[in-house]
């Protein structure tokens, strides 16, 4: 079976994510920290990771961003998650009776309507949602609770007391598939072979520009020029040089269409690096 | 006497650039989180408020970001602090003494090699860098450091056993100074009062476009087909439209000179909304 890393504890978001990327058969890896789920695949330890990239209400991860630079792996596909926060306790524990509810903070400050009409309720801040079911759970707490995702309830055989109790119901977070750096020839060729024509293609890259005016607008113009749509772009510190920026760029187009081939070909005219990242399914 | 709120206890990095965008004689104001700072400016109790922007390692500070969106405050100057990282102790213990370090994750993971090379002491993550300091002195500790700036040591009368331990010496922070929202009228009349000629200018602007192929690339033109430099360029999620965003310009030039002007009356063409947020000297 396919191992995939993830971070966080069983039942995290992250690995509802590798269920919709990966297929229901597989193998989760929880790991405590990014750096430790890249080099998992990067040294062979896991065939695939699985990392959310952003989200519509706290933005872009970034310190995924840099390690999508610093290790080379292979974004091989993206999907959505909506972020539903739930109130879990262990079974026989019923709302009525919990004191505390347990969460990351991202995910306490997400649910601050439930708090105020349950004001009695303390919120105690934890490393991790999930976590925070599977903790509940082996220490038998009869008056407390987790707000985490179903799959954590489901994971540590809890029950959810309250369905849906985040705030804004416009929560997503964004994931990528990461598979084991390739050459690009070796990339190019397997994403041929499998290769729907019914499916849109998102590509990934990240550049540099020389510190000059215009410079990003010239490097934008290869996209534009060609009536490719960028659907995001994030800028990043470059290392040792100070307040100068990496961009990384995500456009709608596979890599073997002409215009993306030439799109490519134009910005590394234009940039000082580039990188492709990976070229695969819209979401 | 003017009074200067900033997130962080007394003694911050925070203070450190108030004091060279305000000048020696003004009222620090700590405060515990970052809204209570533009909170604190908005309603009046204190006369202006300086945040940190960006960082040469980690990046942008989002939630500063977001916060200048949605408080009406004026981006009134900019400044650039060296992050120091010194190793200080209450007065007579010596370093061979100190068994542990507190201090800011942040800050514990910028001195690695320090820790590497100095294998026997524990590293303790602690909420804040001055308050550390303010901590290890208070309660008089005799086997502890902190780390923390030159000012933390000063502010709270410890003293520095090792300066300057920070891996990476082009770790630079960006500080915004803050003053009330008040009409666009006023701020370029305030600004045209005081206006330099030998000062160069920097001028910050929010704006979101339509979500249509090129949109970026055509606002960016507004800029680049009047050969105005853009400094920063930075991406934000549109709250209540998932994956559309808000992108943060800034660029060198003035409000009042016809260039800028024409670049902001044709950005106001294509884009959705645009928000001046400054227009200010240039660090």
């Amino acid at each position: 079976m396919m191992r995939v890393a993830f971070q966080g504890e069983l039942g995290a978001f992250s690995q509802v994510a590798a269920a919709q990327l990966a297929g229901k058969r597989f193998t989760p890896v929880p790991l405590p920290a990014f750096d430790a789920v890249f080099a998992a695949v990067a040294n062979g330890k896991c065939d695939k990771a699985v990392i959310p990239i952003e989200n519509t209400l706290h933005g872009s991860v970034h310190e995924n961003y840099d390690l999508l630079l610093r290790f080379d792996l292979n974004i091989e596909g993206e999907t959505f998650v909506r972020i539903v926060h739930n109130v879990i306790a262990p079974p026989g524990v019923s709302f009525s009776r919990v004191r505390r509810i347990y969460s990351h903070p991202v995910a306490l400050n997400q649910c601050r309507k439930f708090f105020e009409k349950h004001g009695k309720i303390e919120r105690v801040p934890f490393y991790d949602t999930a976590g925070s079911v599977k903790m509940i759970m082996r220490d038998s707490l009869r008056d407390a609770g987790a707000i985490a995702s179903a799959a954590a309830a489901e994971q540590y055989g809890a029950v959810i007391l309250r369905k849906s109790i985040e705030d804004d119901p416009e929560n997503f977070t964004r994931f990528f598939l990461l598979g084991s750096g390739i050459s690009k020839a070796g990339i190019n060729k397997a994403k041929r072979r499998r290769r729907d024509p019914k499916q849109r293609y998102k590509t990934s890259l990240v550049f540099n520009t020389r510190n000059v005016p215009g410079a990003l607008f010239r490097s934008l113009s290869a996209f534009a020029l060609r009536d490719l749509n960028l659907t995001k772009i994030e800028s990043r510190p470059l290392r040792g040089k100070p307040w100068e920026y990496l961009f990384y760029l995500d456009f709608l187009g596979h890599v073997d269409d002409a215009p993306c081939r030439n799109a490519l070909n134009h910005l590394a005219e234009l940039a000082d690096t580039l990188k492709v990242l990976g070229c695969y399914p819209a979401a």
